[in-house]
């Protein structure tokens, strides 16, 4: 399979036959999101922002700039994205009195803000989001949706009156996109990360790593209790119901829909091109009328009123009946693209008022009734999602393995798999495990308790950790 | 009335107390859409994109920064944009080989890559649409939501294969953005400006300027026909069905998201506050309670009644039973935000199985049966919006004096009125025009044709085109 042996080509071409992504714009690390792949993005974003409203959150937009002073507020989150910043020094001829950056997340834009609207207790909690692009000046080689100087996400951030409340949000959220990711068919290892790899001013971090077939994993979500620092640092404090003022608690988290979008591409598709989830699909499906010159005209008429018929039941249907291709070209270009369901009619369907349904995934036809085909085909969408999150999960599964001896592991990390070992949580062994095996900790699971069964397998002490190694975007 | 008498206090005061702009962001020109503005912009987002979509436009997402060298390809375009973009300088500690600057407008960022798309008379037309922010460095005073530094717009860019497809476009256009605005019930004058006023590189523009209670004009959308200018520069060219290597002819167009908004607070919104379009309102209906302790249960059970069945008829509707405020507390606080329909249920409502419904505009009050409630909110839904469009359209008519007189100019601009006067289309007389009243002429009607019946009314000479002198945004 071309997918796993040679992924880096496999998917470039994905992205540019599907029409996600044009990589050819002239400044490196940024590109063109195509027609195809806006709407992807603009599906995904409707399921998450859904979701967002309807826990409470607000959505916001800040601007773009932030002001070098409120970004050097919080001294470990200038440290952890000084050197990574894209700086505005001038507008046309002149100088700008004070630099501006651009956002590479939003903690800094927001908080001077948050400083002003929260007063008093019942201003909390205070749930925020915007989905936006963000900035970042990576120096390892770009690489289209897993790595960019501009990427999209998702960034939600909130205030509460206290740690437990703060932890209440932080469960939530993971709760929202485990749910997103679920209604994708993504499979992924939800793991804290060591603290030595937490987000820059954090308590700590729960990040989404989605196995990818290079065996690098790709973080597609992170979610972040911040405690008090940031709110320290911005002085953002409310007047409690006994009068006392308290720095509120802060949690903050990102839905890289770029990278989402990358791995709906890696886990999907296949060899014939992308395999979309129905729920995401510009095109849910695609009619393809098999048309003979004598019965023309009564063939194209039934495609047509197929196409009434599924597009009053709310499905995103396309009725592909030009001539300038035959039903076999069209077959193949709609596979590329991924469309889940493929829907044919020739003069035989059209004569007993049957309609031929594949699906992309399995390739499965069924012939059913034209008056029963709204219900076939979302029966279809239910199992294309059902198949694609089962084999997904299996790969996921395939991928791990448990490895007691270091000296296997560098083995295991250049098998494109995820090692997964028992670390005693110090950072000397972190480093040699990083030394040997080209691999880095990327935490331990908290969706499943895992109990140590052996020790350390750097130094043989006593391990307090399971945690999983791979390579990563 | 303060909205006439005193605007910029009035508008500030709405978009803070609504929520719609907060403008305290430490950086000039640069605000923060808070969650009622956010949710307003995404509902008119949605009316005009699904107008886009359905017209063949593809959605598409490029980046905010541009290479100089593309940005400096087409002469007029750098020459009116080069003083006002923002300079990206430097990643990190280091100096950028290419300066990148924030997009003011995107023709080049697109048209490398139209280069890159269009081969062949069967790629033609082009036509692609996205909704961002883009970045102008204003030396005029700002002032929220009108002229920002930072603004949101949805901008089309489209390539044809001659001049008479992309007149087609020009005209598709004007339609999209004319039924997006009536669906706002906005007023203004689609004007062609004069040469000297077109877009940097345009053949020539047509722009749609709505009426302001400060008598400026707000300038909501442009649309321009480029013709070769960007096609030659960029090199964007197809094969002809002969053969031939043709360049492509543009057109693009510019809605103002943030102006848009603007727009509808400042025609719509009244002394209590905003005033929404049913179709934008982020709640359309707020039931309020008005309990009383005995029979409060009943009443609140009651209410929830209401707000499923509104709910389930795809009515945004908001249940206020908090116990914060009293209901005529309420009522202000909803006024403000401008949610269309207010519906009251009492005891003896709730007795009679009754809704007591308020709409917003004339506040006129409809005591209706619970069974007819939803069909009575759709009524007051359309007859709000006519009463919206209506009343902003006569205050249009009454600001609009026609002026055969060059003595009275000043005194009719300096009133807060847009003057309606006969131009030779001499240069000479537009600056006259501009010294002695303080007003620019805006352009000549191209919805209706007026024949101007007298002189220019500076020179005295033959007049050629009736024209509209305002201030401006």
């Amino acid at each position: 399979m071309k997918k796993f042996k040679n992924f880096s080509e496999w998917f470039d071409e994905i992205l540019f036959n599907a029409e996600v992504v044009d990589n050819r714009y002239p400044v490196k690390g940024f590109a063109v999101y195509k027609s195809w792949g806006s709407r992807i993005i603009k599906n995904i974003l409707k399921i998450l922002e859904q979701n967002l409203d309807e826990t409470g959150h607000s959505p916001m937009l800040f601007p773009v700039v932030i002001p070098e002073d409120a970004f050097a507020k919080e001294s470990e989150h200038i440290k952890g994205f000084g050197s990574e910043v894209f700086w505005v020094t001038h507008a046309g001829e002149r100088r700008l009195d004070k630099r501006l950056l651009l956002r590479p997340t939003s903690e800094t834009a927001m908080y001077p803000m948050f400083a002003l609207w929260v007063r008093s207790h019942a201003d909390l909690p205070l749930k925020v989001y915007q989905s936006v692009a963000v900035y970042r000046y990576e120096t390892k080689a770009t690489r289209p949706l897993f790595r960019m100087r501009e990427f999209l996400w998702n960034e939600g951030h909130t205030a509460h009156k206290d740690w437990e409340d703060a932890e209440r949000q932080v469960k939530e959220v993971i709760e929202i996109y485990s749910d997103v990711f679920k209604r994708l068919g993504l499979s992924y290892l939800m793991l804290k990360r060591p603290d030595f790899d937490k987000f820059a001013g954090a308590a700590y971090s729960v990040a989404f790593d989605a196995w990818n077939p290079d065996g690098r994993v790709n973080q597609i979500g992170t979610v972040h209790n911040l405690g008090d620092n940031f709110s320290k640092a911005f002085e953002i404090a409310y007047e409690d119901t006994d009068g006392t003022h308290k720095n509120v608690i802060q949690t903050c988290y990102g839905f890289g829909v770029s990278r989402v979008v990358a791995a709906v591409v890696a886990q999907h598709g296949d060899d014939r091109g992308l395999i979309l989830p129905p729920e995401i699909a510009p095109i849910q499906v695609v009619i393809i009328p098999i048309v003979y010159k004598e019965v023309a005209h009564e063939v194209n008429a039934y495609a047509r009123e197929l196409y009434e018929k599924l597009k009053v039941e709310g499905i995103r249907v396309h009725l592909d009946d030009s001539d300038d291709k035959t039903p076999g070209e069209k077959f193949y270009y709609w596979e590329i693209f991924g469309v889940p369901v493929r829907a044919e009619v020739g003069p035989r369907d059209q004569k007993e008022r049957k309609v031929t349904l594949s699906e992309r995934v399995n390739l499965e036809r069924r012939i059913v009734d034209f008056e029963n085909v709204a219900e076939a085909v979302k029966e279809f969408f239910v199992e294309i999602l059902r198949n694609l999150e089962e084999r997904s999960s299996l790969v996921l599964k395939s991928l791990i393995v448990t490895t007691p001896d270091a000296s296997s592991l560098n083995e295991i990390i250049e098998s494109k798999k995820i090692a997964r070992v028992c670390w005693c949580e110090n950072i000397e062994c972190a480093e040699k495990i990083r030394e040997i095996s080209g691999g880095e900790i990327r935490g331990h699971r908290i969706d499943v308790e895992e109990k140590p069964e052996a020790p350390c397998i750097i130094c043989g002490r006593q391990a307090k950790k399971v945690v999983y190694i791979a390579r990563a975007y």
